[in-house]
């Protein structure tokens, strides 16, 4: 008897027909044999149409009550899908965050998990029920309800499978796994069959939307075995597991692009010791996520800083970062937000060092020129113009042999 | 400084504007000098919409799960208007059933307060904020979720208000206060300046719709000062309060009226002790709640006991019933599920007993026939043919005096 974490987000508990589907799921793991843990999200739009209406009522929204508003909507879900679960015989108790042991940090809107304590989930999987918890919920230290942030569900179910040894933990979805690019860019992008935790963090950190990037942190630090797969067909999806060496390893997994970052430029910043700390203690004060830093070599004592922040923290990280220029007598800032970030993920170019120069002769064969460079292990990104990216993406995806047979 | 318990039923706080509209009142009162603590329902027809859903997605309704999906939303409106005070430069803050102290029994859907321990809220008027509690929730003794009823924010607001000592409990509703009947029936009918708990509870119990008839027995028993008043006109709405002697106080307060109820007879019963205990036991059991009971005097060795039942109650009173007849060889059951309650309520009768006289009579004046008789210390009540109520209403408010001027 294996134990399952099944999780089923917005869109697959969007209506009643939905919340019946995953009942009768359910009952088919049930009747295989296996106890199932479910994680629900909040019904369709349901978070949407929450936030909505606090933006009409008030332009203050303080975090407390903004986590207090949200989390109705995943407990509405979770309430309705046990009824589902009741009509067809199937004994099931909803949990909140709080009742499910979610102990967080009292950072409201985006809480951190401390703690899980699931004695009472674990009760009612030994009184033969199926627990249904609300995804992305927790009760702070302060005794505050809390909201782990969009996208929360899939942590609520990676903590859960964790917190409960679970043999496996399914993230169902409005995909069919994950794939080696965006099939919307890529019409013949391929299902992977199973991703490393490395990979797959790699490529959610660079624009692979699902499943949500932090869930697949909790999952490579916890080794929790995940499978990322459809709430519609049913069918096999991705594995998401431990590195296993393959000997048909492809070099390069995946091709991801992302368009929500802007470029920001510190031009003439005198060079020398602290600069960049000063620079980036600033930014992360402002809890503004800054992805990729790029430093040019210094001529004449002074060196270029580049760097990319999310569109939505453009305007705070430029006026704070304008103020610290005047400061260290820099010659400007600049910002672009049109551009475009596009990365090859691959557990196989650690011992294939001719990955990143084939990426860059691609992106040169189809004349799109590279603004900024990182790389990880795994993993080279290059930033380039917003128009040309979706070119990028499809030479390189030819280039590396990812397309389905 | 005054501390006052504002509730606001579902119309009041039914969208955006609604709610901006009860944060200024709240404004209003605090500039006044005086300490708010604010009771909300769901936002307007909500609660029905989420039953709705419920039975959309399933035919069996676990309490459990019921009170969990109900009071989600409570949760939203209390979190909302928390945000429409924040706007208006108002710091305050939500709390659930359970976090402002609201214990229960385990009786889903319609649990009873067993204690209310408000440190939280108290905490929260203490740092000078306006807390502002979901109604109709609290938390079991097993720690679950439990929903009051419908209309239990009344009840909220009434026990929050005596857990606190307040000065006064306001029930801010779609009507401009309690009137000596219902305005829809009879046009002239008067607000009253003032009523007594005694009165009023007889009212709400015979079919004055508004406040919940638990609130004004929770407020009676505790001496809990409410005023009910419009959220509409914001003007002074009705007083209730312990009973004060006043050489104006008309002999009769009020007709009230309804239609909810179903009238049962059980004919050709052995009149011998027990069997009406055993009748009226079956169906406490079956927690039908039965209200008028009549039994008529015993002609050889037989009775008929008639009683009136909630017409949802109707169809598993009668099942039970039926069966019960069979067991106490009784001459067989019937069922009128067309019959309507006309009351006549006011402390004034208990030292005038004309008025039931003066009742039967009016009735019969408009050939109205009287089914069953009941009566308390300061109520007639007569079951009447359904059809027949509205004129029995409008003669009844006419002869004793009760039409606006």
């Amino acid at each position: 008897m294996a134990l399952v974490v099944q999780k089923f987000g917005g869109t697959s508990v969007a209506d009643a027909e939905r919340m019946r589907e995953v009942a009768h799921h359910v009952s088919r793991t049930v009747r295989r044999g296996d106890q199932v843990v479910l994680v629900v999200s909040a019904m369709g739009k349901e978070t949407d149409e929450l936030l909505r209406l606090a933006g009409e009522v008030s332009v203050v929204h303080p975090g407390r009550e903004m986590d207090m508003l949200i989390t109705a909507g995943e407990r509405k879900a979770m309430a309705l899908v046990c009824m589902a679960l009741h009509h067809i015989g199937i004994d099931s108790e909803s949990f909140t965050g709080s009742q499910a042991g979610f102990l967080t940090d009292n950072n409201h809107q985006n809480a951190k998990i401390l703690d899980v304590r699931p004695s009472r989930v674990q009760a009612s999987l030994d009184a033969g029920r199926v627990p249904v918890i609300g995804g992305s919920q927790g009760v702070s230290i302060d005794n505050d309800v809390t909201f782990l942030g969009r996208g929360g569900s899939d942590t609520t179910a990676v903590a859960i499978a964790h917190a409960l040894s679970a043999d496996t933990c399914e993230l169902y979805t409005d995909v069919t796994g994950v794939f080696t690019t965006d099939p919307r860019v890529v019409p013949t992008a391929r299902r992977m069959h199973n991703v490393s935790f490395d990979e797959l963090l790699e490529m959610t950190a660079t624009g692979c939307p699902k499943p949500a990037m932090r869930s697949v942190e909790y999952a490579r630090t916890h080794g929790v075995r995940l499978h990322v797969r459809s709430a519609f067909t049913w069918q096999e999806g991705t594995w998401v597991d431990e590195e296993v060496s393959n000997m048909e390893q492809a070099i390069v997994s995946a091709v991801t692009h992302d368009m929500a970052e802007a470029k920001m430029t510190l031009a003439g910043v005198p060079d020398r010791p602290g600069v960049a700390a000063k620079v980036f203690r600033a930014l992360a004060d402002l809890e503004v996520n800054v992805d990729m830093i790029v430093q040019n070599v210094s001529t004449q004592g002074v060196t270029d800083i580049s760097f990319t922040v999310p569109h939505n923290d453009l305007p705070r990280a430029m006026e704070h970062t304008q103020l610290l220029a005047d400061e260290l007598g820099a010659g400007g800032v600049t910002a672009d937000d049109s551009i475009a970030r596009v990365s090859v993920i691959g557990a196989g170019m650690r011992s294939n060092p001719g990955v990143a120069a084939t990426m860059f002769e691609t992106l040169a064969n189809c004349g799109v020129n590279i603004q900024m460079i990182s790389t990880s292990a795994i993993r080279v990104s290059c930033v380039v113009d917003g128009d040309e990216v979706e070119n990028a993406v499809r030479a390189l995806h030819d280039v590396f042999g990812l397309a389905e047979d």
